[in-house]
């Protein structure tokens, strides 16, 4: 792929230059590269980027077409998940080049990490597992307040007071309250008895965390290990399957192995425990520059998973109004194995 | 239009049903209206949503092309900005159905806010109003803080500690750092003789308020009001000049206007002044559940104003490396004339 346009991803664009905005197009011509964006943003642009040509323009994709139809390029490689149909036919219908459509094709290359990227991963992962173990220690002696000032506390943490990037909001819920796999904070308090369950990550240079624990809470102490205890049997039995399914999806993944096979590892463990239908998405997404990218670890993902593929493992359980168990971890795929990060 | 597919687009699909997250599809067929989204949002939607089929599916465009098919419909509307060419290819592909694209079709019905919307609009306003009060006086005790920690002392005043969402990431930079429109926060420490821009906004129930005020730091003293004295007289003067632009285009703003004329207000007294090279974005733009939606106040910007628009007026001027200045506000068209919310 010699001739591709990037197009208005800011972290796909970050990928090939290094630096990105939130109003961007990035084109590679063979060997030279060119960045457009707009004049909010010409100052760090221009102090960024070395060997990137770049232009300002009101109108970015204008500008896009009066430099392609310069070049008498006669075909170039676009993503058609990221053009929508508006842009497109106006690119189109302005230039008498031929478009080859590779789907996802950035994604497709940022799979397999570099070592640096594996640095930066692992640096945000070890950030991230830090302020868990902080927020633990801060909601053990809590008891009283809700999940809305709670999630605020765990985020000002995650953030450093502002020092850090969160790769997402984090989800922090209750008991009951966990069993949106997606909850929002209430105005729900924290009490003696409670599940709690912390989903969130911090990024690095970045690149993004992503981690799950879920907990008990026995009024006093609250630890986010893995080991846990529910008075509840159950929770206990839920919990225990689901420890099981991480664990063994991790010890049994291999480079070379499809990675819908693994989502089965996980999935058939939980069903066989009898909770099946409340395991109710995949087992887990790659991570990198997006929280939130391939390889996808689901029933129907036909990738092979290879070395230095990063990716999360979480199974989780979700009895509605009831509780909700979620543990993740993520991976890095190492002489054929699953490491945990 | 009576039959209209909203496509992954949050804040549009909450116009349409009052209910919305970050993964979902709305369908409107004559008077029954669907809602395609996955597994996670089960609870919610179905809880929220009663005048409305909520579909679940892993594939929500399958789940689409599943009813519409079943419709048996000829003919529907879609936005071509909200769809991306791999996934409209699918549409197409798999249904014997004409598609009329309406560009921004759901952004122009949003132009025209109802009195309900004014309400949350000002609200919304009037919260964001009163942080910028709470945040100059924290400020103006800080002398010596820099700007990453005291734009995160900014954010959880504005967020009240967790309890609102904010409309964007709030920008807060001093002196030189000013210079760039959308500056991020530095190390930079607050010093007496500083001046000081914060563009902030907050969520009421959904709908955004946006605001700017550039102020002067003595040392001792500091306040967001409009009047104010810097002792560099260059300043002083692109200040007021600044204040006369935003001052003149909301008094001279007319419904049956165009908006590039209310652009054209600002810009010609920035010109005059001989700042014009220094004014380097559009005058305003609406404000609604989207932070930046229609009408656009651009140079080039054909929209009709009427009545009932709700916009910001927000001219600049920066000076690279040396300063930056903005004051915004957002009005209402009211009996012909933009009012101050």
């Amino acid at each position: 792929m010699k001739n591709y346009i990037v197009y208005q991803n800011e972290n796909a664009i970050y990928y090939e230059c290094n630096y990105s905005c939130d109003n961007a197009i990035f084109l590679k011509l063979g060997s030279e590269s060119y960045f457009f964006t707009d004049s909010r943003y010409e100052i760090e642009a221009k102090s960024a980027l070395e060997d990137v040509e770049v232009i300002i323009a009101k109108d970015l994709l204008a500008a896009l077409i009066k430099v392609l139809k310069k070049s008498q390029l006669k075909r170039v490689t676009i993503d058609p998940q990221e053009w929508n149909l508006g842009s497109f036919k106006r690119l189109k219908e302005s230039l008498p080049i031929k478009f080859s459509y590779k789907p996802f094709f950035s994604h497709k290359k940022r799979m397999i990490k570099s070592d640096l990227e594996l640095e930066y991963l692992q640096s945000a992962v070890n950030i991230g597992k830090n302020s868990f173990r902080k927020i633990a220690k801060e909601l053990a002696k809590r008891s009283g307040e809700d999940e809305i000032s709670l999630s605020f506390l765990s985020e000002s943490i995650l953030r450093d007071y502002g020092k850090r990037a969160l790769s997402f909001e984090p989800i922090l819920a209750f008991s009951e309250n966990a069993s949106k796999p997606h909850a929002q904070p209430t105005k729900r308090a924290l009490k003696e008895g409670d599940l709690v369950l912390l989903d969130a990550g911090v990024k690095y240079k970045r690149y993004c965390s992503d981690r799950t624990r879920t907990a008990y809470f026995d009024g006093t102490n609250l630890s986010f290990k893995k080991k846990q205890h529910f008075p509840n049997r159950t929770i206990q039995k839920a919990y225990d399957t689901l420890l099981k399914a991480h664990d063994k999806a991790i010890e049994k993944a291999r480079s070379g192995m499809k990675a819908k096979k693994i989502d089965k590892i996980a999935r058939e463990i939980i069903e066989k425990a009898g909770f099946g239908e409340y395991f109710v998405h995949s087992t887990g997404h790659g991570v990198g520059l997006d929280i939130h990218e391939m390889p996808y670890i689901s029933s129907s993902s036909e990738t092979i998973i290879e070395d230095s593929m990063v990716f999360t493992i979480e199974p989780g359980i979700y009895v509605e109004g009831e509780f909700g168990i979620r543990i993740e971890d993520m991976v890095v795929m190492r002489h054929g194995r699953a490491e945990i990060l």
